[in-house]
């Protein structure tokens, strides 16, 4: 019986598969953004309710893909090419989080920029 | 109060966001695919526990976003211009279940195919 | 080491149990049907919050166990006999999410009516 | 805005709907019988730590079944008629997480036992 | 092949790792009790629908974290030495449950003090 | 309507509880550490796989609970005070995900160890 069956030094994932893509996260903040336009819109509380409520788990799917990118996906030859990689992860997640608690457009729209931004540093790592 | 607050005559969605992208199913069956071609490769059997098992939970997320297409997005006008979309999803989930119980890289491919055949009806559909 | 370990045609469940029961989603189709029933008596805010949310979830494991039995029990020779097979699951799951936004009791009938409709043709198929 | 919206004192359950069978946790327990009984045939390792696996998960989902419908269903005028319940309940929860460490079908077929004999206590109290 | 692979009596934990602290059910019941405390001072109603659905969430986890010590840590022994520990376990979830359906602090403290009555339970147990 | 309802800058927390503690990850870390210690004495292959399946788990809710904290409780005044934050719940989250790959007790304690590091700093912004 082998004791450490896959080298446990900064793996690049948790699975072999090495399959990831922000595009995750981006389609739940485009459902976020949605629902925040939608909201001043819908004329029956039922339907602010199941708003606010479905709002709310799409947050935190954004979080939890966001999350799996920033642990499983970047390294840390990453971070010594994107040393404010950390920060951006962080303010993303809180801005999903801030997104439970509004219904403000603009700041769905302040997540989708964000995670744009991160995006593009995926995208930059990709090529190297 | 009122009984029923959104008309449930096919409604178009569950949530009023409108977000749909089989995007979302493809990423968990390119997973499946890259374990299976990982999984002649993989020496210690605990990794290939872990191969079967990371496997599974993919390819139960490929069965529920095409669900969720099929259910929430696609509506009787899609039906009428694309009679066979039933059966395409059906399939397409079958060899998604099939897909827990084989390791070839094959039938990955295959699930990744019908993916893309679903995506092109998804295509059509937003066009019009 | 084996490629395909179970073949991988139209495998008729997912795992080796073969046990299924239209009587799953049935029970969550009655939670959604009485607290519609109860809905209008709700007194206050936070009891009317809680029986949309819990609705809500309901509806959700309706769709869930139709789709597994229609995924995962239906085979090929029962499409054959019963054609309109695709329809009624498709209409029976747009309705679980049209009970997601209506709390007319009426809707949860219907929602109940289809889901017994299904499962006549489960009991079909288990005669044959 | 009132501080207690539905009386707190052994409420008979968490929501409003009072919908409750015994045969949710059944059906996940046949799973694990049926099983159970093909696991000495499966010849692929592969199979095999799939029955384990899937098994686990239904194991679960009979404990929590069990577990809902002991807090929320049952109330103290069902223990004073039945003062064995918290034992019967426990011990069968207990014989369900036995459940996943073995594959012996008598084990599975206690468990189907177990759960039956908590069905007999649930249709005395409906009676009433 | 063996059958049984870990002995199926009364089983002291479902896996083989032994950790168990009645610490996971207070953290969420602390929740509770907090949002309980914050909800008479919040001005907007979605604030208050928020609220009423993480306190759902965190009383459903109360329930859970004791479901799981009361079948997988507590056992025979344990009984013998506390004959009320079925009936303590059985409240105290009766009151996760009840602390869905009120605001009202006083509810949330005395869960926190019925979970405390466990966990010295569960010390005393620790001690032997 | 309001459209933000509460201000979403840096909000210390999702839901207005306020309630965090490192231990909640602390516990799942000492099942993750309890089972490799016992896996090198497990006997039967099926013990060896529920094992390995459930430290799977485990490992992933050490992620989430560190996420949640990072996300959700550390604010921008603790960043200042403790530059190295960000990397810490990097690394233990990266070591969290190497625990799926290996059986190797040293590596769990590691996973403690990391864990009580940040445990020590939370203990030190709550002092503030």
């Amino acid at each position: 019986m082998k004791l450490s069956f896959i080298k446990p030094v900064y793996a690049h994932c948790d699975l072999p598969c090495g399959v990831y893509d922000p595009v995750q996260a981006r389609v739940e903040a485009q459902s976020v953004h949605e629902i925040m336009k939608k909201y001043a819109g819908l004329e029956h509380e039922e339907d602010r309710w199941r708003a606010v409520m479905i709002k709310e788990d799409r947050c935190e799917l954004v979080k939890h893909h966001l999350w799996v990118l920033w642990t499983d996906y970047f390294k840390p030859e990453h971070l010594e090419k994107f040393p404010d990689l950390h920060d951006k992860v962080w303010k993303t997640t809180k801005q999903a989080g801030a997104c439970k608690k509004t219904v403000d457009p603009a700041e769905g729209q302040k997540l989708l920029d964000m995670i744009d931004d991160i995006a593009a540093v995926f995208a930059e790592t990709k090529k190297a």
